[in-house]
């Protein structure tokens, strides 16, 4: 394992002490508590928390600012935050009109975002990002974790609570936002968590994992490497049979870490033209890296169908470390 | 290796498509010369023109539009534009105020960019992007290289050339971005070039190149892997010493391609503390993937004093792929 580091233990404390630093004209951070907040509350605006492990970034923390989230709660490198943390940043960014907490499907973040919710005496909402194709599970069972398409959440609900949505009308946009997201990923290396120094999983010159999770969690199969167009091919047709309404799209290329953009953009092309033969216009596009998977070399694609509202949405103003446009 | 790719010698034109069709709000492409440029030129303001060997992306291509470059010529991989590309880009932006060629310091780029000026047959000024600490090469010569800080270079002039400077006022800016300006770049491992095949150059799990170049070339050394506290105290140090002016500073933490946010705002974070011992004030940070070498995983710190003018032409306007801020 070769990383910028001193010691492993330190990597996530040092990161956001330098994240909190870069970006202090946007956000700051409760190292105590180990969340990332607003500077600047809106009066009267619902207050939007999400997070979950690091080692994703920019998500969460790259996304707290204007027209995006509130606060985003940090736990230790692929870990949910405490139950605690999630309290000390509710209790933070409360401007008076209730709470939405935004929860990748995982198991151990919705556990620890529903405690959260039941010790705050806060009025809270949930709302679950789970945008992955559907994953087939051993025995039947299936399941939709959430990847890139929690950026996309994350951006529609924010630019809606700008707006002064209430916690009503977030949560029935939040179910359009899920309906019209799907993802699906694709990894060519492991990452390596600091504090273990190994890599998760082990893979081959010759192999790639496809439906790879953004912890480097296995995916549907382990197939050989497949070119750019092939693998376009594949995880197109997966991803544009669930989504219901073809047309205009906003398409999110996301690298993992590890993956250069020359190659992220090539697979832009590459995707782009599988979705024109599914009806897929892409008018809103994304390329780069938005939810990693510390140093994994990979990419995943997201696309939304876009409705008129909902490009409306995207394209109201934000200002986050991360993302930015007409701000 | 490992690629997203569909052949080797396609790499570079599909990318290219991806990265038009992503941006076609802003770009547009000349696929025959390959060159990427400004859609909606702006009367009365001298062209800019920078390009190189492509490989380096966002560099230089996600830093054509309002605010920055008109054109920029790739070259194949690590490898300089011809004269002709060049020539033809020059053409295509000029917009009757004459134009300025932005140039990073390497052999074969100033020799096509030179041979390009005289061929045109058009009234061009050439500014030399080089801001690395300067490099002791054998026999007691020395150089400086174009590293991240000819992304400065670009922003600067270009919100100059904006402003409706003309090409002497251009000339005299750069001299003075170029002395304010300091780079020095961190190897953990080698880039690989898709038609090679093989990685540019070896090195172990446990040795880091100190001052490497972005294709892979050498450095000032290669040493054993040092912390991340350890690197920014020998990095720091070599650009402190050159940088006449301390206070007020722009600070951009590079990552080559390969190395993830975690890690890049961690070595802000260790870059942050040195500088300021320095007596360096960072009012401007950047950490991100800017000036890359493929999938080479490594960092560079990039600095420079910012007096009030500078600071100014910093913070106007700004709309291009890969930076956008009030605007």
């Amino acid at each position: 394992m070769k990383k910028f580091m001193n010691a492993p233990g330190d990597v996530l404390a040092e990161s956001l002490s330098g994240f909190a630093a870069a970006h202090s004209d946007i956000i700051s951070l409760d190292p105590a508590n180990r969340f990332i907040r607003r500077r600047n509350l809106v009066p009267g605006k619902v207050g939007l928390v999400s997070g979950g492990g690091a080692g994703h970034e920019p998500l969460h923390l790259g996304f707290v600012g204007r027209g995006m989230l509130d606060a985003a709660c940090l736990g230790r490198i692929f870990t949910s935050p405490t139950p605690e943390q999630i309290v000390a940043a509710a209790q933070t960014v409360d401007a008076g009109r209730g709470l939405l907490f935004i929860v990748k499907n995982y198991d151990g973040d919705r556990m620890n975002f529903q405690m959260a919710r039941e010790i705050s005496g806060l009025g809270i909402d949930t709302v679950i990002a789970a945008d992955e194709a559907i994953q087939p599970l051993p025995g039947g069972a299936t399941r939709r974790r959430g990847l890139a398409g929690t950026m996309v959440m994350e951006r529609m609900l924010g630019a809606a609570a700008e707006r002064k949505f209430d916690r009503t009308g977030l949560l029935s946009l939040a179910e359009r936002v899920n309906a019209a997201t799907r993802s699906m990923g694709v990894a060519l290396s492991s990452c390596t968590v600091p504090e273990v120094g190994k890599p998760t999983f082990t893979i081959s010159e010759h192999e790639m994992e496809l439906g790879v999770g953004i912890h480097g969690e296995a995916g549907r199969s382990r197939t050989a490497m497949m070119s750019a167009n092939a693998i376009a091919k594949e995880v197109v047709s997966t991803i544009a049979g669930e989504i219901p309404i073809k047309g205009n799209a906003l398409v999110v290329v996301n690298g993992f870490g590890a993956t250069p953009l020359i190659e992220l953009y090539l697979m832009y092309n590459a995707f782009a033209a599988v979705l024109s033969k599914h009806q897929f216009n892409p008018v809103r596009r994304l390329v780069g890296n938005f939810v990693t998977s510390l140093d994994m070399a990979g990419c995943s694609l997201t696309v939304t169908a876009l409705d008129d509202e909902l490009l409306g949405l995207w394209d109201d103003p934000v200002h986050t470390p991360a993302l930015r446009w007409n701000a």
